[in-house]
């Protein structure tokens, strides 16, 4: 079974995006996670790529102001890479149109502003296509909305 | 192999969403194509993604303005939602936020505004996880850039 | 008489809505009020409506940034549906774009956001249009203005 | 049965705001339209409410830029007034927060940006709470989509 | 010589404008100030401007939300009308929107977001076009800058 | 009786502007009309206001973008600056907010989005304080909308 | 004397980045002139920089939509960056927050939206702090505003 | 060694614009800091560019709201002027169109809202185009990254 890497671009990102490390790790799905700048340590986060990318499902990758960490990612691999545009200025306007406005040829998917445990079930959910045992974990998930 | 299905809120989505459909089967993904509104007719959404959702690996979703049809989809399914903000009024920023906004529990993977091409090419990076034909078509994809 | 009620999304919309639930029961308008949310529990939005419908006058509906859920209320039942968007990111830009902007032939009644007053108000005067008895209660409510 | 008063800032809102009248005449709802501007012709405004508010169930009003109008109405009657922000600048975006930010104690429903169809399904939609024969056209009416 | 009338749509704004009435004072212009609602006492703001219009020279209005207080006091008096918007929700654009983007015909005078001193100043350069007291008090006030 | 001066940033800001202009002609109000950019030809900006501020009662600038004009007139002058954005860029908001945000001391009125004509009235307004005349056109331009 | 070398992330940019070249050209700077871009061809992006770096003194970036472009290269060198938001989609407002928004350590300069003339003169007012030629270039362009 | 000139349109502004300062100072790069308003002062600001003009080799400039400061300093000299749009009204957005946004002839670069520290690495960025000794210290500051 793949792993599930995350990489946010400053260490202020954490508390948001140690909600997707918790929920992928509640759900044993295992996880590396990782502080690197793609504009500050552009090698580290190419490094980073290089090495776990063949053991890795999905990328989820967290950044705020000009995100551009998310499209950093996918620009280095074909793996399909979720980005969570962190609120840091503009309500996170600008993040979420720094994620999400990527051109044709290098998608990456993004989720709401701050949203991080959304990517992680994204994640899981892209795992499920081929991974039974995640799929009954996310209809567990799913169903217990309704007893809430 | 699984099949991706796309649906679009309203026949005015079809020359952008068919972007969608052509990316596919230029690389012989099978796709199923509907125009099914979250608003007009709930029921046809319901029953396309109830009888699809077996043998489908990604569903896509095309809407514009109060772009819910992305949102709809993913509450039926745990399967992944693309979803394309669609611009037709607002620049599309009203579709932008409609799918991308999703609260905690239902993600949506959201692409670029009009962005179908790009919701392909990450359908096919979900499913590549799992199907190494995929992902070999997708580099070649990629390395296509090099030459261009 | 025929009763409003009130769906919200989730339970942090709760201090808002019952600022709609109050100014209604003050006036002795009967309400149900409901948490459900269009995403992740859209079985119980459905059984909600689908029970309530013949003895409800208007549907109130209360939700945040991807706001679907007036929409969602409004795709099953032809009684006015009025929503209120709920500030909870984007300074609320984004519940409202996602409340407002629904496509032709599904319409749904926006108030400001965090208007849920405005919504019970509105709710009465949709009443009023055939009842005498809330008439009367809404021209004293706007008289009180006058005297304030 | 009552009547519903249709008015407009100004004439270039013409096109846009017949789309409201010619589906409640579809219909069979009986209309009245006038174009009158809150700022320039208020006196018009205020005499057309007067004389046409016992006799009149719903007002829908169109206005574009700083569209006070259904604000305006709203001010002068307790009936339901409707209101169509019309994009003649910035998108609409104007329109639209001149209409449906209004303050506590007078709503004003609004509809999307130039959605005058919608305003016509909702002014029918507020009649039929007591009005089974406007009912049943809005379920033929809604109907309809199914076999579209 | 003529005064300056302060409205405010809401006693929440009296804090902002306050900051006009007494920049005004200080500077021995005389005001009147009121609170009235152009949507919930649109009488009251009638009476206000039809009594002072002729002993007034300029009206300032400050208003949130859906702010149409200053335009419906320009489309009672050919009086110069000078409005604040003020800031209660999304940042004070829907304010800033509401207050600015007036149809031909009836201008508004519209100032920054919570700008009630430089409506004061603004009120004063209006009137010392033909008063060369209040002209002297202006350059006194502008050359207190440079010993600032 | 004072005259009105208008300046602009561009020629390209002269279609716009000219309907200032010809308001005022109409009416018998003495123009002056310069283009002359507060970037590129700041000393032209600072020779026109300070050789026109003593026989000028208003002046009217329009500029696009990063719209100064308004704001660097203001600096120079006490007389009161009235400045119309021009929609150039991004729907003509970067223009308004650089017109209508201006700090506290240095107070310029502004006025819609392309909204020549209404400077010229407002400008008429101001003058009118004083001028009897100019008051009785502002009537009878303000009573045409009754016959319109 | 060094020269300017600019990368665009699209063909479609040509047009408006011409613009810069000619400037350049026009007051004789060497310049380079590449279409890369930071998502499909990021190696590209890399070899232009470090072949380029030695002898070029200013880069200027062009693209549109999440435009990286400029963030990438600031990553890769530490001679000035001038990005030009180019507009292709929401007007422009998408890349010019993922331009101008970078985060702390790496700075882009960011001129206006399709604003590529006045990254050439700004390039040339870098490089004129110790070239006396450029500058006398510069004064020489300033001074033609004066005849214009 | 050239100085670089750092000027703010209010003292308000000061605990931001230190951080260039500082940035600048721990480099041993020569600095003036200068509070002068483009509005309230714009004598004190054309005395201080001309007096600096000819010792500086970047100008810095801060400001909120309708942020001139900076294309005012542009239109006194060719020197490079960097801009910090400081966030004290609608999240910073009109400062930074205010300061963006300059037409053609006169750039100004702008960096990140409240981004005072990337504008001074940006000045030693352009003083290092011809200064191997900043250079160095850039690339010195460029590789601290790398151990962080």
């Amino acid at each position: 079974m793949g792993k599930v890497v995350i990489l946010m671009g400053s260490k202020s990102d954490m508390d948001i995006m140690k909600k997707a490390e918790n929920f992928l790790n509640e759900h044993a799905i295992e996880t590396e996670l990782h502080v690197a700048s793609a504009h500050r340590t552009p090698e580290k986060v190419h490094k980073i790529i290089k090495e776990a990318e063949n053991t890795t499902d999905v990328f989820i990758a967290g950044a705020g102001m000009a995100a551009h960490l998310g499209g950093v990612i996918a620009s280095l691999t074909i793996k399909p890479v979720i980005t969570v545009p962190i609120k840091s200025s503009l309500d996170g306007l600008d993040a979420l149109l720094s994620c999400v406005q990527m051109p044709p040829g290098i998608p990456v998917a993004t989720v709401a502003i701050n949203g991080a445990k959304n990517a992680a079930i994204l994640a899981m959910e892209m795992m499920a296509i081929s991974d039974n045992e995640i799929k009954d974990k996310l209809l567990n998930f799913r169903n217990s909305f309704k007893t809430a």
